[in-house]
């Protein structure tokens, strides 16, 4: 499987009042991560989308453990990769470490998904192009 | 176990480029009601910390499941519970429904946690005081 | 001019490390008053959006005074109004008390924005409808 | 003055429903161009507050104007200095460009601040170090 890296610096708006970065925001990071795996994997995903017809990937589950905290100054580095795919959805893992630690571990379920035919206010999901799986399954 | 409820109104900077809620909002809003099922609880968690010398109840493990999206302007509820106690860490599953249907669910594990009495700039769990489990528990 | 208020309770997530509302979530809460004013005006964004074949009001500018800090807990109220229509844009200035004393205004301009009819891909402001403005002017 | 440069890329997550970045990101961005500016002045924040035992250097004022929007994916390039400086105050000029044309510009104003002498649950502002001015003034 294609591992993509990111590093991330932890600013003082990510911190909550026990100086340590506010759960959500590793999720947020998550989001962050899952474009730059995508955009190693050859596919940006503002292209990608347009290309496809599709709006978006939205998150359906995620699971994560908090392991060690992170304070404002520190510098973490990520690791993602695409773990399981489905007819239509994938599952990703983010691994955060710090100084070398894991920190935090992640999963998130990814739909791929457009339109409703039926009614286009609404999304529906689509199966998965195989370029994608290709693409993400490479390396 | 007492239950907390919760109103929410997803704004506009809640959402995304799909037009749903992005889903770490949900984390967010994990935590704002925690808040509120301790003040309902009878114990406002800003007191609360005080008077046990608590600098904060992180997350170290989250589960959510996102069933149906929200769009800018819904009106969602929230029911907040305790599912489990341990030692030093407790389960709050969160319940979001839209007009009846749920649509979001979550487990968030916290741990009460203090400074570390040997590195005061370092955090430390601690024993969940037995007031804190009987308020949680009662209903 | 018609006045809008709202209440908002500062959640631990609004706070960082110095224990006070990260300055940019007032901002965010500048914007879901600006919705709630629409909302009294009888003018739901999201319907309103729709009908005018409007994309967004987008900030132009925004000018604000940080007077007395919040922290987790802390019960705000504001109160938004329109001060001043230019041809497509409109200023609402919002004030923030705690405790009946002021601890935040600030002063948003707003366009009114449609898809550029050259290029639907782009923004592009449109003269304010005077419904709009006869509704946020009333009262 | 000295000027300090950052590289930003827009997420997903920073965008609202009409696609373009929500503009309380950018106020969250100029914080943390503000760490990178006393970073490159030879100062990191975080040893610096606890050197000077200060709480935080919480914005007073801010202006802003938004000039062109940005969108999921575009790559920012700020480049911020000090304008002015105050008794315990200074002001701070961020300048967002997007492929060489200015997008946003902001003016922060922050007060340097520790816990206030007769009641440390408060904050006070404090004169500027002179070491802090010289060093922000170099280059």
């Amino acid at each position: 499987m294609l591992v993509s890296h990111k590093k991330l610096l932890v600013e003082w708006g990510h911190c909550d009042p026990a100086g340590i970065v506010f759960f959500p925001q590793y999720l947020a990071w998550f989001d962050d991560c899952t474009t730059a795996l995508f955009l190693d994997a050859g596919m940006p995903i503002q292209s990608l989308f347009k290309e496809y017809g599709v709006i978006g990937i939205p998150v359906v589950d995620v699971r994560a453990r908090f392991i060690l905290p992170s304070k404002f100054g520190d510098e973490l580095t990520v690791e993602s990769t695409v773990t399981e795919f489905g007819k239509s959805s994938f599952v990703v893992r983010h691994q955060i470490t710090k100084a070398g630690a894991l920190a935090v571990e992640g999963f998130t379920t990814r739909v791929w998904t457009g339109p409703d035919p039926n009614d286009p206010s609404k999304m529906k999901s689509r199966a998965l192009p195989k370029e994608v799986i290709a693409r993400l399954s490479a390396g």
